[in-house]
């Protein structure tokens, strides 16, 4: 059973992608310190961290939104040929809204709120990314949007 | 001769923080991969990204992100005493301008663009950030924010 | 819609799960070796491998064995609520069937090829991993086994 | 002083290969999942694993039989020329029989217990692998094999 | 504004570097024994460490070494044009003062202790490096040298 | 067969250990790089290298050291009991001797250069390092020294 194309005609808005849920872990922390080369003192220096209005290290803002977008990128993969899906085109308004601290565990929800022609193959289509912790408090929201063609068939 | 604090009153519009330059690897795409669990298989699948409209794999648009912000951070760290940034406020209008590609060198402009006074203690500072490959040509822009503390002591 | 649990009772015999591909790179053969500390020359000495059956560098079995059985549970984690699988029980018959050099892309299958009883709660239920790569050659196969709980409302 | 080849004829069984220990980490089970991109919730979600009948995370069964293997791997390796050892063949049986969890210390086993002519230039040796942990309890026994060159001199 | 080339005439003896602070992280001792493939027990092994004189693990000390040379260069990196550093020269009398252990966080001073010609074109400098924990206390100690070119406008 | 302790007393001037081969890659510059947090052109920006005497990036002096020493010490491990290695005591006089570009191979060789009382329990050896590449030119020599235990039981 080959995966359908995902096409821009047959997204629907209100139509919503869940993702599993996973632990902020401290790997997952120095890991991203290690590919940015970013020792932002919040994340890494357990000294600064005591002294900051958290009291502790939270994870990086870009960490929590990359692997947001990632664990919503699973889901799509596991289901459908994303061969259809041209480009990341775009994030606007990401929003970092409560901290996210080691042992969190955060799980995300992709909504389709709009579609947009773009040209004659493809459009672009937004979602609204809401990340929440394992108290179900929102700790990200972002919209993002993705260059998407249009069933050639049509 | 320790590095003073960079608060909200002396940060002016129009400053620019120049990263230095670094080449985007494959290491690179597979570690943010890894780290995101997301392969989409532009990034990580050599036989789809072939048939794609950009002929071999490309960075993942949010590896670009995340390593330019890293690249300024860097350049801010070495300069400066950061406990007056308490913290990354929002991004946004990311657009992802040209692809990646392994081998590429990119380096990130970042000028501060907006001044918002936040609360008593506090103001928002927007930079935007221009990352460009080894040929001059812009691949991503975007506009994040941050809260810095004011002078206490005025 | 939130996600169903996979019970015993409802997994068939002959039912198929198949990843999406990915390509194996060199930046997986050594975190590999990096993780296990295994620098067996096939794999990380240029010299010997030039030498060997091979003629150049060939990814661990284990590291495609570990790859495939990580790209079939995306797509279950994705599709069912796993909390009914209680432990991954074994493997039985491994066998490296032909090299994966660096850049080939592969892909797995795992069906469904038996369902025993063990216990009031649980069973076993074994599938048959295929690994192939890019030209549709089988590089590994594998029968493993999960510890699966029944449908406790049964 | 060159180490010597490991030719079929002179391994005997009965022989024993000891590892010297090894502590897992949280950073080896976050390592593994993002090389394998499987973020099954008994490894990785805390809040899964606390549900579950370990009560926290465990290792996941494949980091503990490659590091197993590793670690004899590694012994193997600093004492033998291992360029008679022409392909790991295949593995049978592999047996979870304990969990791992975050800071157990493990050490493995490899005992020669079968030996089988292949072709005119190699055979078949298959070890027993037993890994246990800090408290001496069995964790992970398996069955594999490797195809070992015959003295070319004889 | 450009960063200036650091010419070997304007260096002088006396001028100091300092890094930001650095939490030695879990992570970063395992990605240094994965990277050297050393799991030295000391390090990576919790039971031999607890029987050490030590207590408990403690960082690798080429790990301490490696980590506060990039700190300095970090800085260096964000302040001048490095075209004109040729070659890391040599590291001599590396000393080993107190163990650094997870969660210490560290910061490392370089001062330049002397200057020598070396050809026409360029002179070696040597730096002075200490390491320090969070109580101010030595960790490590080394002397090392660079290559750097002269200024070729005189 | 446990493993013996290596006493100072039984370690004697002129003993040698000999490293297995290992190719340095790509992935072993960009791990140290993200370890280290050290972007240091030479290593990591393409075009720098280019236009650098070396004509393309060469691995870290430190990469290069801390694998040398890594490969030294899992043939001890692999050979004795090292709880009588109380700890890594210095390095003296390290020379990066030629540069080591991505794929060179790389053994190395530990011979005991000296022995220095120390105190009633233990004793100072000092080794000779020396690093060759798949050409048997050398590219890096040191000088190290290790505290060790003496034999309890004279």
């Amino acid at each position: 059973m080959p995966r359908s194309p995902v096409y821009f005609e047959s997204i629907e808005i209100g139509e919503k992608i869940e993702s599993i849920p996973r632990t902020v872990s401290e790997t997952d922390i120095w890991t991203f310190a290690y590919l940015t080369a970013d020792f932002f003192p919040l994340h890494t220096d357990a000294e600064f961290a005591k002294k900051s209005i958290f009291g502790k290290p939270i994870a990086q803002g870009m960490l929590v939104l990359s692997i947001a977008l990632g664990m919503i990128d699973q889901v799509i993969l596991s289901n459908y040929d994303v061969s259809s899906i041209i480009a990341f085109f775009g994030i606007k308004d990401v929003r970092f809204l409560r901290p996210v601290f080691i042992g969190d565990t955060i799980s995300a929800t992709a909504e389709v709120v709009d579609k947009q022609d773009f040209n004659e193959i493809s459009g672009v289509v937004t979602y609204r990314l809401e990340v929440k912790n394992q108290r179900g408090e929102a700790v990200l929201s972002a919209l993002y949007s993705a260059l998407i063609r249009k069933n050639p068939s049509k």
